[in-house]
């Protein structure tokens, strides 16, 4: 049976702090949003670095990113952090999560992408679910394409499309 | 202490059979090939597909793509098969099996990606190790610029140098 994608309200929103998608990466990263946008409404949330960042420590950096972060995170958003720390997903896996929160009437997936040095304890405790793609660490210009792709992805296999090969 | 790389005489070969590189990630990867070729002298072999490819069936064109690839491999390449079936490694793991190989007098180490069905039993039985990025399954030509990301961030963990936050 396919997925009903016509009965949820659900959409995705993806945030990262940092400037726009870096010049290399842009389009690719937009056709995977774009395409993803045909499934469920996507959008992309840069949260613009703070001004003062170079001068502060690792744990400082961290903190004030989490409270900027925090304020754009609703109570109600499942809140999907990607870190290294995680527990790993098939993309098809990948493919049931996202029906099941849809089926248990999730209104938003906020997937988010971490900063060089990690995320504040805040936001891993505020965390519903903590995803690692791989035990690789890539440069989040890259972690946004990765997610934006597997986001597709996943939404092909629930439509039974052809895009992901088994 | 930091590797030695002027002391090694190795190179890298990314062979993938396919088309050049996607439009939208063909900067991106020839920028991170140009910056690992700074470290080690490193090329890709793009393998034109087989032209009757569609008219095969998997099995078949495996075995005939197999064949395409073990000519291009040498009795003495070190053959990386990068394969869902392979065992993961952390970027840090994947410098210290770079250096690893280029201490043991290793001249050429290949990094082979595998087709949308995979390779042939022949190219599993030549291949020296199987390498896994992920759970996930991505695009090969995702797959081909993780692998030039990965190869360059482990030249640079070997080097010491800032790229890799550790």
């Amino acid at each position: 049976m396919l997925y009903n994608f016509e009965r949820s309200s659900m959409k995705f929103q993806f945030i990262n702090i940092g400037k726009s998608h870096d010049a290399t990466l842009k389009n690719a990263i937009d056709d995977f949003t774009k395409r993803t946008n045909n499934y469920y409404p996507t959008e992309w949330l840069l949260v613009p670095p703070l001004k003062n960042a170079a001068s502060l420590s690792e744990i400082t950096l961290k903190q004030q990113e989490g409270k900027l972060l925090l304020q754009k995170i609703n109570k109600e958003d499942f809140l999907v952090l990607l870190d290294e720390t995680g527990k790993q997903m098939s993309s098809v896996e990948l493919s049931k999560f996202i029906e099941q929160k849809a089926n248990t009437g999730v209104k938003t997936i906020i997937f988010l992408i971490g900063g060089a040095f990690g995320v504040s304890d805040e936001i891993k405790q505020r965390a519903n679910f903590t995803w690692s793609f791989s035990k690789l660490v890539f440069p989040h210009m890259i972690v946004r394409l990765l997610l934006a792709e597997q986001v597709y992805r996943a939404c092909t296999i629930l439509r039974n499309e052809k895009y992901h090969h088994v």
